[in-house]
């Protein structure tokens, strides 16, 4: 794709909405702040410059939707697009790559081939990262469930409630349920993919079969508080060395269940916290991950069994499944028609799973929903350092094409 | 030893003194505050109460001497005593049971044999446990080596310096080499095990030969950032399972070089810290001791040898040997003294060295020093909940007393 037109919007598209919610050198664009807000007119502006209907919903998803040549009315529309926020101290790519992308498929395609028969909208989703509120994919559950009171009454660390936010930002929360949606075709998103494994393999597009379920532990194991001079070795209840010798096994825990399971200690705590007393408690959470729900199950088995034999060394565990979302199947025929048009155009591919959730699976709960991968440097996200190039953007924007051309023209 | 007048005197002044620095339920006495001040005035009133003559020092030593019956110029001094400040929610013993115990044996003998040929000074030690400033044994650095200007310079968390704190407590930081001395016999000490070796083994007193060495390295595991759930375990450059393993297997490492040896992680951070992110860094401290200079090189060694293995995966490794106190020699011939009494009066006992640092080991720099311990209930100490039963503090004076009675008498 050597479209240089395409390829300036890209550049220029990515950086301007990179450059919005930046503060003191950070970027952080959360649920209804005047850094969402700035965002969601600038990405208003960009839909406007592609020809298409800017609008936004009761809850501030924003939508491009088609100039009126045809009437739409009763027939079923197909959303492409993914999330606007970012998380604190977030990159550019995330979110912001997918809405980019799916704005120029709808438009590049209309440019070609004029006014599809199935109506297209670009959508930019608010809040999927839960950084200001502990609740993620606010914007997609909106559309797919609506937002109920209890979700609406959850505060932020300043004790401001997501209903008053929504207020304070020119949002009526009385009218989430208006959000709500039953006439949608499908949804198609592409994400940065967040890891390595595309960047290492070189293919340039993962088509997306399944996002991992996610499980979460919350663990503390209790011991006792020695000085760490005066009490021998035998003679100690190590909270944290009890711990170590748990995180060092976690790896193969998991592996005999499932080689292709994540598990991820990534916080840690231990009390009293002082380097010449023998750590009383251990406090720890363990992200453990799979496609399959009978193995994720059998991991939770196989790591409180793990921890819980420490009890017999005189240590108490507490254990707390804190999460325990579901894998998600994406559509069958979706993945089908990616995989064609991928073929098609003779890119190097793979099918795989997601590791980290993504608002595909909240509509896949209710429409048939779609999710593909770009490679990212090194991996990397949530993060400053997070880049995806033009060229690999600008060959998701030509797929996204081709699929929107076959399903809608 | 069923002296009940003691019994009550021990009741008395340990509940008194444990009353004193107790604020909101917390008891913290620390260098140059109004709580060290109000102990340091309680204790100069026991100290008249026993008949003796009370003062202080230019650092705020508190001391108890012989009324002048006896000419005891250009005679050497024995000092008896411990510290009086306590760590920050510490409890009533460790420091306070040595002053109190050294006070009444002093008294008591006095009582039984008169005036001692050699004189002796009871001794309450300012500011042992470094709650405050970073460095420790201030009272008896001050004795045996004089405080040095930069010592004075180091500051508290509110950044206030020694020097100041001394000044607004009303001592003048220019004096502070007055404090030091040449004219001291010996020096004995009495304190809490803080461990649990002499109950567990019903032993009544513990004669310190030796006081460990401390070394302490800080330790920083660099490895990458990356999402949870997308980045595969093989791809993973995870620095809290990498410290895991270490962990792991730190007390192996030490205890292949030295049975006796004590090896704790107390303290450690990782970062990002988020529990879907695997930590880039983690940093942790390590504390270990031992008896033999040679063995904790080697331990160091070892250890240092045993984390650089992981730059071979790929992670930078930091470590910084920030502490290398070496093990001090008590005094040969006041072990041998100690245990001739010990033994006179029947009671267990055993030798056995110090896990923790004492003033005593200061104090062996220049003079004869000697180190009793005495049980603590479960070998608790640093705590509120840190006790040493009535029965045996009495027992520590009756052997204090006898062998100020050998030595001075």
């Amino acid at each position: 794709m050597k479209n240089v037109e395409l390829m300036e919007k890209i550049e220029f598209y990515i950086n301007r909405l990179g450059q919005v919610g930046l503060k003191d050198g950070i970027r952080w664009r959360c649920a209804y702040t005047k850094e969402d807000k700035a965002a969601k007119e600038l990405f208003k502006s960009l839909i406007e410059n592609e020809g298409l209907l800017a609008s936004e919903d009761a809850v501030g998803n924003v939508y491009g939707k088609l100039k009126n040549s045809i009437d739409y009315t009763d027939v079923k529309k197909i959303l492409v697009g993914s999330h606007i926020d970012t998380v604190r101290d977030g990159g550019a790519y995330d979110g912001a790559a997918g809405i980019i992308i799916g704005l120029l498929a709808v438009s590049e395609t209309i440019k070609k081939f004029g006014a599809p028969k199935i109506p297209i909208e670009v959508i930019a989703l608010t809040e999927e990262e839960g950084s200001r509120y502990a609740m993620s994919y606010v914007g997609s559950r909106a559309i797919v469930n609506g937002l109920m009171e209890n979700e609406l009454n959850s505060v932020d660390e300043d004790g401001i409630s997501l209903k008053t936010a929504m207020l304070l930002a020119g949002y009526d929360p009385d009218n989430v349920m208006k959000a709500k949606r039953d006439d949608i075709h499908s949804y198609f998103e592409v994400h940065i993919e967040q890891g390595p494994v595309l960047e290492k393999t070189g293919n340039k597009i993962g088509i997306i079969e399944r996002i991992n379920g996610i499980f979460f532990i919350e663990v503390e194991i209790i011991g006792r508080e020695d000085h760490a001079g005066t009490t021998p070795m035998n003679m100690r209840l190590d909270s944290l060395s009890a711990a170590s010798k748990f995180m060092a096994k976690l790896p193969e825990v998991v592996a005999e269940i499932s080689n292709s399971a994540t598990a991820t200690v990534g916080k840690i705590r231990v009390e009293p916290g002082s380097s010449n007393v023998v750590p009383k408690k251990t406090i720890f959470t363990i992200d453990f991950r799979d496609m399959d729900v009978d193995k994720l199950t059998r991991m939770n088995e196989a790591i409180q069994l793990e921890l819980n034999q420490l009890k017999h060394q005189g240590f108490k565990v507490n254990c707390n499944l804190a999460t325990s979302e579901l894998p998600v199947d994406l559509n069958k025929e979706l993945i089908n028609l990616c995989e064609v048009v991928v073929k098609d155009l003779g890119l190097p591919y793979m099918r795989m799973n997601s590791g980290a959730g993504h608002d595909a699976q909240i509509f896949a709960e209710r429409f048939p929903a779609s999710l593909l991968f770009i490679p990212c440097k090194d991996g990397r996200s949530h993060s400053p350092v997070e880049f995806a190039s033009n060229e690999d953007i600008a060959i998701a924007v030509e797929v996204m094409s081709g699929i929107l051309k076959k399903l809608a023209w």
